[in-house]
C-alpha cells in the first residue's frame, strides 16, 4: 500500500491517534477469515480453524542492541522486526494468523524533517511489505513514547493439534538438515558496519545502492522460512526443528538439550554463504534458516519451496565424555562451543 | 511460589539462560488444559476450546513514562505490567489463557547488591502473585539487555465465538455503568509522588508501610476486572465495554466513536474514590475499572463478583452541535473534553 496521507504542514510530532491511523493505512489490512477483529478494540479477536492449536511468540528488538539507527535504514528495522517473529512460527510449522507490535519511539522519530519521510512511516513501509508477502495482518499492538526505539513483535499462528514441529522430538540416529545458507547475515552485518564507519560523520543511516542491498541482503532482508516449515509440518517429515536466530552452535545446543540427544555436524558439507567465513556460519546469528531433524527413512528433498536443503550431520546419543554438539573437520571431531548471542553475559 | 534459588555468591549479572530458569521457577507454572507448551520452544502452544475465539492484547510499559524506578517498588512494576494486559481481556469478557512478557533490562538490575534482592526477581514476585490470582501462566516471552526498562505484556484469552464484549455495540438509549470507584489510581500516584519527593536523596524506591500501601492501593495494585467481564459476557447483558486505562473522559470517547453514539455522564452519581477529586475521577487513568453499556431492559445488579457497579449515565444519539461526551452537573450539561493520557502529544 502506498502512503496516501497528506504531506505534513507543520513540523510537529504525530499524535498517538493520528499515528495509529497512519499505521492502519500502511499495514492494517482487511479483516480475513482468521482475524475477526483487528486494531481498534481492547483486544483483537482471532478465529483458528477447528482442531487447530495457537502458536504464540514474542521478540524484543532494542536500538543499539539488535539494530542501530545510524546503520540500519528504517525499512530494514521494520522488516527485520517482523522477520524475527515470523521465523519462530516457521520453526513450529505454523501458518501466520496475525502480528501485533508494541513500539516505543523517541518523539523525534515521529516528526517530519524537511522533505524526508518520517522514520516511523519508513519503518512501517518495511514492516508492511513483509507482512503482505506472508499475508500477516497487523492486528494490534501498543505505542509509547520512549527515550530509545524498542519494538516487541508478537506473532500468532495456527497449527493442527499435535502437529507442531518441536525442539524436543529429535532422536539418536536422526539426520540433521538446514535450509538455505549459513553466515550470510553475519557477513552482511560486517559489511554494513564497514560502510557505516566510512560514513560516520553523517547523522543518518547510509543510503544503500541496489548492488549493496543485494550483497547485504541476508542481513538486511532475511526471509522467514514459513513455506518450508509448513511443508515439513504438513508431511510430518521432521522430528524436531528450531530457527537459526542466535547461530547454529547455540541453537543446535538448544535443540539437543530439549531433545536430550547429541549432534555431530560435518563441516565439509555445511552450506556456508559465499560471503561468509566458517566461523560466521557456525556462530553468526540472524540467518533465520530452519534447522531440523528427520528419521533416516524420511525422504527430504534437496529443495523445499524454492530453498535448498542440506544434510549437515546426524543426531547421536549423549555421551558423558563429550559435549552435546561436536563438529567433524579434517582434524577430526571437535567440540563446538555455543558462541552465539546471549544477553546479559 | 517462594524463591528457592541459591543465594548469590558473586556480584555478577545473571546470564540469559540462568535468568530464564529463575523466571520459570517463579511464574512458569505447570502446563494446564489450555496451555500445551510453555517456555522453552520457538513458540508456546495454546489450545482453545471448540467454538472459542482467541483474544490478544499487548501493552508496552516504559520506565520514566509508565512507572519510575525511583518511585515504584519492583513488585509494583511487575504487578501493574500484568494488570494492564489482564484488564484488556476483562474488557472483552475473555478468560485468560496465558501471558507472554518481553522484558528489556539494564544489566545492573540483574546484579545482586549486597543482601538486597535482585530487581528482576522482585519484579517477577509481583508479576507472579497476580498471575497466580488470575490463573494465568507465563508461557513465553523474550529478554534483552536494554539501557532502560521496557516491559511489553501480551495476554492471550479465549471467548466463545461471537460473545466478546466490543467497544462498538452501544446504542442510543442504553444505560452507562462502571465498576468500582474512579480516580483512586490518580490520587494514589499523587500520594506516591509526594512520598518520593520527600525522600528524594535516596537512590531506591521508598519503602512503603502497610498503611501507605492500603492508601495507595488503587495505584500500586489495581485489580483487573476479569470476573466482572466474564460475568457480563456469560449473561450477554452488556452491549459494549472498555476498560478505564486512560481515564473515563478519553475511554468513553473511544467507546462512543466505535459505537457511533454520544454519552451523557451524570456527575452526581459518579463513584468518585474517597481519596480522589472529581477531576481525577474524570481524567485520571489506570483505574482499570470496566465501563460498559446495557439496554435499559437489562437487569444489572449493584454488585458483580464482589465489586460495586454504578449507573453513571446514558447513551444518546450523536448531535452535530454537541461533542460525543457530555457531563451533567449542577451547572447544566457541559462538554467533557478527553484529557486522559495520549502519547506523542
Amino acid at each position: 500500500m502506498r502512503n496516501c496521507q497528506e504531506p505534513f504542514a507543520a513540523k510537529r510530532p504525530l499524535g498517538e491517534r493520528a499515528l495509529i491511523q497512519r499505521i492502519r493505512s500502511r499495514v492494517g489490512g482487511k479483516p480475513f477469515a482468521g482475524l475477526t477483529l483487528g486494531i481498534g478494540d481492547d483486544c483483537a479477536l482471532l478465529g483458528p480453524r477447528p482442531g487447530e492449536q495457537i502458536a504464540v511468540t514474542t521478540d524484543l528488538s532494542i536500538a543499539g542492541r539488535h539494530f542501530r539507527l545510524e546503520w540500519h535504514p528504517p525499512e530494514v528495522v521494520g522488516h527485520r522486526t517482523l522477520a524475527r517473529g515470523l521465523s519462530d512460527l516457521a520453526a513450529m510449522g505454523a501458518r501466520p494468523l496475525a502480528a501485533f507490535l508494541s513500539l516505543g519511539l523517541p518523539r523525534e522519530l515521529t516528526v517530519p524533517k524537511g522533505r524526508q519521510k518520517v522514520w516511523v512511516d519508513r519503518f512501517f513501509d518495511g514492516f508492511g511489505a513483509l507482512a503482505r508477502t506472508y499475508k500477516t495482518p497487523l492486528a494490534g499492538g501498543d505505542l509509547a513514547e520512549s527515550p530509545i526505539v524498542a519494538a516487541d513483535i508478537v506473532l500468532v499462528g495456527a497449527v493442527p493439534h499435535g502437529r507442531a514441529l518441536l525442539r524436543s522430538g529429535a532422536r539418536a540416529g536422526d539426520l540433521l538438515y538446514v535450509t538455505g545458507r549459513l553466515g550470510g547475515a553475519a557477513a552482511g552485518l560486517t559489511g554494513l558496519r564497514k560502510l557505516a564507519i566510512r560514513s560516520e560523520n553523517r547523522p543518518r543511516p547510509p543510503t544503500l545502492s541496489s548492488k549493496m542491498r543485494d550483497l547485504l541482503a541476508a542481513h538486511l532482508n532475511p526471509q522467514p522460512r514459513i513455506a518450508q516449515g509448513l511443508w515439513l509440518q504438513r508431511r510430518g517429515l521432521a522430528s524436531a526443528a528450531i530457527d537459526l536466530s542466535d547461530g547454529i552452535s547455540t541453537d543446535l545446543a538448544h535443540l539437543c538439550e530439549e531433545s536430550e540427544v547429541a549432534a555431530e555436524i560435518d563441516a565439509s558439507v555445511l552450506p556456508v554463504h559465499p560471503n561468509a567465513t566458517l566461523k560466521q556460519a557456525l556462530h553468526g546469528g540472524e540467518d533465520y534458516e530452519l534447522l531440523f531433524t528427520a528419521s533416516p527413512k524420511a525422504r527430504i528433498p534437496s529443495v523445499i519451496a524454492g530453498v535448498t536443503v542440506s544434510r549437515i550431520g546426524r543426531m547421536t546419543r549423549r555421551r558423558a565424555d563429550l559435549p552435546d554438539v561436536t563438529i567433524r573437520t579434517e582434524r577430526g571431531v571437535e567440540m563446538l562451543e555455543p558462541k552465539g548471542w546471549e544477553h546479559f553475559q
